[in-house]
């Protein structure tokens, strides 16, 4: 026990940042970002101290070396900069450092007029000792012959030169070196991962005809329009074949129509599973000629992975055991008792017979897709999947293919949702849906920006889903619709919208946060030219967003007072940008095209709702 | 790498409370306390989990179990009060409640109206499975007899009762079974490391006489003073013989006169070292006498562990390997650059020919005088002494003797001052003698009673050292001693004070916070009844300590409001009595023993420095 206390670190590193759970998870950054890694590093008494930001990417064998930098109260900090997607691995390295420390010690000294020879002889040992070990042997015995040549003077000021000190630091006498453990894990994604926006749409209602089923072709026709309003990602409900077996009918009926078409998400049918497209969208040549066109157009397609099967799904008969039977040998309805969902059926991760081969059939799925061009899933429903399962489908897929983007669709408790993204999900929905008041929106941003969730997750702000029609879009009007995507746009990086928040939609069921027939269990004709549209808003949100790079995270966030509860203001900014306690400022009115100067701690401003009910300042110094 | 996936921990235990490091040091608490451990725990969908907190001594073997409570937003939560003082290993086990669920779920079900039979048959398998297994298999096949005998309705019944629960979770069926790993640590100590009154004393200024070298008879017949004032620890500066090579002279004058007495910091001559008493003060038998009487007294006796050695320290010559030697076979002297400490050299820890011997001698010397009964030590600026030595050191010594207290006189930055802590130490010093507004007062304490730190950091707020003669004393007169004995007193359950606090000693060095004729170089004789002195005031102040158990801790702090800069508020409050949310309370003003109630939001009160600036008040909701 006492062998081991000697040799435990001398030199404590300790406090890591970034850090998520002291290396169990990964930090999420994006590819090009400079990151900043900070350290309490520290040992007894008062010696120099030296400290080096080890870095590496995974599947790289030797760690890069960057100096850190000693700040104020023990605390280091060092950056660097990863050119490539994918896992990477960091860690710190400190020692204590001897010859600066003598150095230090002679500098004191002498200002104090106290007699140096003794120190000028220790510093020579340590210059003959460095040259008796490693690097830099003949740098170091011609410092040692300048040394002994030279009179007392002359030597001090030899130890102390700065080319004496870069070659003794280059050799690499580290006492009591330490390695800071476990290495501490980053996850470094593309771009898309931290800012994007996106637009979801059911393909099938991509028609003029409530009896005509859409394609993709039709969806291809649409692009324009989506791209003209500034988003970059399609996104799509499943497109999987629908099963007929206690189809839902419209408005979640449970009596369907002849022709009722059903809900997407119950997948399955003898026409295929999750890797087969439903035959009235089209076929995969269809699909590829749609991601080719949206590719085209600047846009990227997302798809949903929802696991649940519809009781038609194929894997039923081919696999009867990757699901629980019940006693009387049916199979037990997703519900949340006690609510139904008789079009669907889950999988049982933990059956035997699933083990692994089901977990296997699912990777693969998504790896079947990946295949076929796609690198963003959006997954259903995750929080109701074993944990283990996400962290090892997403661990392995990112690990064959660093740029796919997996969103969690969890609304559940807030430790569950940061847990799932914790496991590796890029992107998050949120509560941002339920945020409404000056407070509330407050609350959760601080929340979301400045405590330890800002590491690993990345808020996807959704203003409406085919879910979700929020009680205050219900009754708000479009001066509701148009502050929804002014938050949404400039609040987070991420964003999306389900098709027909441009045009206002808002009609419910009674009561419910549910959209008024449905397009989970119908098609949906819009005239995407209605008026009181505001596309020619959302166009501007989303233009703004790829000009300012302050709008394309939701970092950087500081809220203002503004004498106002019906009124929130709050800045962006870079964090080479974030002081702006300057005396006069240069305002651009981004939304209206004005400029004007700001001068004094205190501005008016008015907001018309009937107009615009948000203004959007770009801020600058005075020049 | 997939086997490993689904073997992986289904059900999540995390951010358990109290932890230090996630497990790396322990959790700081005193025997009979009751500690309550949280954590959250959660899995994916809407199972029913149980858990239980486990517990054990660390020489126990079996781990004692505590059902745990779910609290809203997956927090759990669950009690234990350890018996026995040692370092104690808890950690959680958490579990998927498959008959719980189904329970739920029936009840849910049938309030809903929805027929239950399937489940009911479910409920029989899961009831069947338990009894194949484990425990309680009598229990479960009478009641498996029971329900096949039954009608659907009482079959419902009997699965819902509680009986039928309980003997089920008694079965030990704990699917997905998970234990936190790795488990957490707890130090139990016995109270007086969290509360304790300390006074500090010279021995040798126990004497009338400035040419008379009190001795510890003399300290014998100062204890019944102490004791009257509410002390119950008499706590030493080291006691052993001092150096004469480059003794200081008064005021720590490089040129003594003869007859100086030396530091008694400047340890070790050729009359013995660290394991030796200064024969001027007595013999260990004197010694062992005075620790009779001082336990007699109620008085426990604190030793000072001074690694330190003087040039005349008997290891210099027996051990020569355990220093560091200059190229001139000088040492160095204890240095701070520029300034020297020319009494004193220190020991080299990681020297060739010190490990193990070095630490192994040190640690002896701690249990030479815990082997003649001391248990608590005051250790010297343990921050310029290796971390490792301190954490075997401290570890070693209370492996033996779980009673033994050590104090940290650490005064440096905060993260070296909070490491130590973690690393093992009882209490420490504090910066409180240099917090002075009400703003650093609120801020420092709520640091210390709120943030992280209040599960390892016992703080010890001294109001004076020898070495620390704080500048707001030496201007503040009398009311300025009553004020700081009054925050240290009821801020900290540990608080201490240096010989001379109790009588405003204050004259200082001009400039420095040093005391004018430093006890650490002379004798000091002191008249205890000088006029103007605060014995009474101190005397009271210590007995209210012992009478209110908030008082014996720095935790269960609140700041009020006082509309006043000058004035500070808090409540101390044990965690049963914390709300304070009532109409009307009964207040007993503690010092000068009034009684009334106060009514309404808002009180008076008129503080008068030339008689108390302070006032105790005992705050009860009116019966």
């Amino acid at each position: 026990m006492l062998q081991a206390a000697p040799s435990a670190p001398r030199v404590v590193i300790d406090n890591v940042t970034p850090s998520v759970d002291a290396g169990r998870f990964a930090a999420k950054r994006i590819v090009g970002e400079t990151i900043r890694v900070e350290a309490d590093i520290f040992a007894e008494g008062h010696d120099v101290l030296g400290a080096e930001l080890l870095w590496r990417a995974a599947d790289e064998r030797e760690w890069r070396r960057v100096a850190m930098e000693a700040l104020p109260n023990d605390r280091w900090a060092a950056s660097f900069a990863p050119a490539r997607v994918g896992k990477h691995f960091f860690t710190i390295e400190a020692w204590r450092d001897e010859f600066a420390t003598l150095c230090r010690d002679i500098e004191i000294k002498r200002a104090a007029g106290v007699d140096v020879a003794l120190e000028a002889a220790e510093g020579r040992q340590l210059v003959a000792h460095a040259a008796e070990q490693g690097e830099n042997r003949e740098a170091l015995a011609a410092i040692l012959a300048r040394f002994d040549a030279a009179p007392l003077d002359q030597q001090i000021e030899l130890l102390l030169a700065p080319a004496t000190r870069a070659t003794m630091a280059a050799a690499g006498e580290r006492p009591f070196r330490t390695q800071r453990e476990p290495r501490l894990l980053l996850e470094v994604e593309r771009p898309q991962a931290g800012f994007a926006s996106w637009y979801e749409l059911f393909p099938r209602s991509a028609t003029e005809d409530p009896d005509r089923h859409g394609r993709f072709d039709d969806v291809i026709a649409l692009l324009p329009t989506i791209r003209d309003m500034g988003f970059d990602v399609l996104y799509f409900p499943p497109i999987h074949p629908i099963g007929t077996t206690n189809r839902k009918g419209r408005n979640n009926s449970l009596r369907p129509e002849p022709g009722d078409l059903g809900s997407p998400y119950a997948i399955g049918s003898p026409e295929g599973g999750h890797d087969a497209i439903h035959p009235a969208l089209g076929t995969i040549d269809d699909f590829r000629r749609l991601q080719r066109a949206a590719s085209e157009h600047g846009l990227e397609i997302a798809l949903d992975f929802a696991i649940q099967c519809s009781p038609d799904h194929p894997w039923l008969k081919a696999h009867p055991g990757w699901f629980r039977w019940r006693p009387d040998g049916s199979l037990r309805y997703a519900e949340n008792p006690p609510k139904k969902y008789e079009d669907i059926v889950n999988v049982d991760f933990y059956a035997e017979a699933g083990i692994p081969d089901l977990w296997i059939a699912l990777r693969d799925i998504v790896l079947y897709w990946v295949d076929e061009g796609v690198r963003l899933f959006r997954v259903d429903n995750p929080h109701t999947k074993p944990l283990p399962f996400w962290e090892w489908l997403i661990e392995d897929v990112r690990g064959r293919h660093p740029d796919v983007i997996f969103l969690s669709e969890a609304f559940t408790r807030p430790k569950m949702m940061y847990r799932l993204a914790k496991l590796g999900f890029s992107q998050s929905y949120t509560y941002f849906t339920w945020r409404n008041s000056k407070q509330e929106l407050t609350d959760y941003l601080i929340e979301l920006t400045t405590t330890g969730v800002k590491d690993y997750f990345r808020p996807h702000f959704f203003v409406n889903t085919p879910d979700i029609n929020p009680f205050f879009l219900q009754s708000s009007g479009r001066a509701g619709f148009l502050i929804r995507a002014a938050l949404a746009t400039t609040l987070s990086g991420l964003w999306g919208m389900y098709s027909g928040f441009e045009l206002c939609e808002a009609a419910a069921l009674p009561g419910r946060e549910e959209y008024l027939d449905s397009e989970k269990y119908q098609i949906r004709v819009r005239r995407r030219d209605a008026p009181g549209n505001i596309v020619a808003e959302i166009a501007a949100l989303n233009r703004l967003r790829k000009t300012n790079p302050a709008l394309q995270t939701h970092l950087g966030l500081r809220f203002y007072n503004a004498f106002n509860d019906q009124v929130l203001v709050y800045g962006k900014a870079l964090p080479s940008h974030e002081d702006m306690d300057h005396g006069s400022l240069a305002v651009e009115d981004l939304m209206r095209g004005h400029r004007f100067v700001w001068t004094g701690k205190l501005q008016r401003a008015r907001l018309d709702p009937a107009a615009l009910p948000f203004a959007l300042w770009r801020i600058a110094p005075v020049a």
